[in-house]
């Protein structure tokens, strides 16, 4: 999990550096100048011409899939990422669940006044390298600047576009039997920022999955297993994709795993704290449902992938219950699987 | 300019009505509920299933063109329009000026805590309004909640798809002695947004130009007339445009006008603070840069659209000279006509 790209962008030194001005952000011959010193430059448009506010694209190969998400993730950079590649990686991963191929993407900048200008060089690199490793094009954007105290730091919008290239039938289609997969451990991004944000001694720190999970969905695509429906748990973690697929297909989902689906880091951080991991959110691990007879299949394929080394199986569709979700606990209890009301974690994407 | 339209969204009176909570930004029951009740219903997007994290959209006709904004416009209401309608107009216009038809929306919320629930339903009712009036559908969407003080009220982010119908070759093939015009009187959007903030009393209250543009640029196409450039004339105004051409062209821009570039409540508020309406910004006007022999074949088709009823010349592209854009001054003399650094009136979009 010492991605090297990840860390990259390590915390900056904020020091006394040039800030960010509400001029930068107004249209004029500062935000220009911000635009091709700071914001171009590092995502390959050196060409002010491609500074436009609209980028016309080639055609695509399949039909178009669009998605969008803002990003307040709190702190800005936390162990494995930053706000920038988890608002690639985050739009990124919208895109291939869809089963599309990510090709383009737009970024905005809301900035607070005097904000450094080191970490929003940082932040750039970042969301640079991280589309440079998504296989993404970042092709138009916008930076407004509000004063201070008007905003927290800075946030990012980021949409994107991907080409369908694996058609998915979705969840309504789930069936008792189908088997429900996840492609890695879960609850590292929402244990990796709360332990960042409030400064918990942990060694090593929880690392937050935040990547790229094309690769992942090309791999299943590759190995033609019939895939019905995937969804990166995000916001409301497992759990809340659990819910979801429950409410779509009018089935109950048993949660039981076969190998740990959490590290030990996350683990430490949920007992100590009282928290279920299936509640935390995911940056770079989707659950996959798909027929029982294919799942071995699917496994295989996933663990070819390094995003996806650790997939493992989490549950199983069952005829409907009493409640949506349940989870077999070490009593052999099936106990109800509440989905949470908001989130035991705010802003941690 | 009593546009019933966009006069549909008044005031909202906030009162003691429900209030955003974090909760409903973290992809729990809550946020499902505030997508299912509040947001998607205007938008007419019913079924659930259409509230996925990405939209599958139909294959285009002409190649795509992308764009992205921001929004943090304060106040959120103004004579003329709101940060909904806004960003809906503002997204459509720039894929209108790189001659797209806009087709579909992306819609991201970052809301602080507490902000009114009647005053969300006021926004998303006008983006609905908007998005018909533009042609345009929204498709996908977010929304995130950040905790009291972490924002100002509400932030916008939109991003739109459009399909290229008028190829357009591009400020830098303008020469000397090319028109140009504008598709309506100037500078009316920031000095709305200015007395509205700074609540100036004026009556009639100064309205903001927010609009489609996408019918006047239809029409200049329809007309066959060669036009070289379009650019809305957002932040930093009409003079940033003109900037940016003659940088892009290597000529000067004189600015001279026909009739009067300006209404009549402009002029006052602008003669009132020592503004220069060049400077202020439009959301519903537009620069366009054709041969002088087609100017007046522009203008005609430009008139047959209530958006560009009032275009008219604004001057022309001249041999190079010591300063980028000059103006011609009531006493005859060219002045250098100078580029603000950032722009006097922060936060008008």
């Amino acid at each position: 999990m010492n991605d090297p790209v990840s860390m990259a962008c390590p915390l900056p030194d904020v020091g006394d550096g040039a800030r960010i001005q509400l001029a930068h952000g107004e249209g004029g011959r500062l935000m220009r100048e911000l635009l091709a010193r700071h914001i171009l430059p590092p995502l390959s448009n050196d060409d002010p011409a491609d500074a436009a506010d609209a980028a016309v694209l080639p055609a695509l190969d399949g039909p178009p899939v669009f998605t969008t998400d803002g990003y307040v993730v709190s702190p800005l950079f936390f162990p494995g990422g930053d706000i920038g590649s988890l608002a690639v990686y985050g739009t990124c991963n919208d895109l291939a669940v869809a089963g599309a191929r990510p090709r383009w993407m737009s970024l905005g900048f809301i900035i607070e006044e005097e904000f450094s200008l080191a970490a929003l060089d940082c932040i750039v690199a970042s969301v640079a390298q991280a589309a440079r490793r998504a296989g993404v094009q970042v092709v138009t954007g916008d930076t407004k600047v509000v004063p201070k105290g008007a905003a927290d730091g800075l946030f990012v919008s980021t949409s994107g576009i991907g080409e369908r290239v694996f058609e998915l039938p979705g969840p309504a289609t789930l069936q008792p039997g189908d088997a429900l997969l996840v492609s890695g451990p879960i609850g590292r991004h929402g244990i990796a920022v709360l332990a960042a944000r409030e400064k918990l001694e942990f060694d090593p720190p929880p690392e937050s999955d935040s990547g790229p999970l094309f690769p992942a969905v090309a791999a299943l695509r590759d190995a033609g297993v019939p895939v019905k429906a995937l969804r990166d748990a995000t916001r409301g973690g497992t759990c809340a994709v659990l819910h979801e697929w429950s409410a779509a297909c009018g089935a109950s989902i048993l949660v039981e795993w076969e190998s740990p689906l959490v590290t030990p880091e996350v683990r430490g951080v949920c007992e100590l704290l009282g928290l279920d991991p299936l509640h935390i959110a995911c940056e770079g691990t989707m659950v996959i449902a798909i027929p029982r007879k294919d799942a071995d299949a699917a496994l295989d394929a996933l663990r070819t992938v390094p995003i996806s080394a650790n997939a493992t199986r989490i549950g199983t569709v069952i005829e409907s219950r009493t409640a949506p979700v349940l989870i077999r606990r070490t009593s052999d209890r099936l106990v109800p699987l509440d989905e949470p009301l908001g989130a035991p974690l705010p802003r941690i994407c």
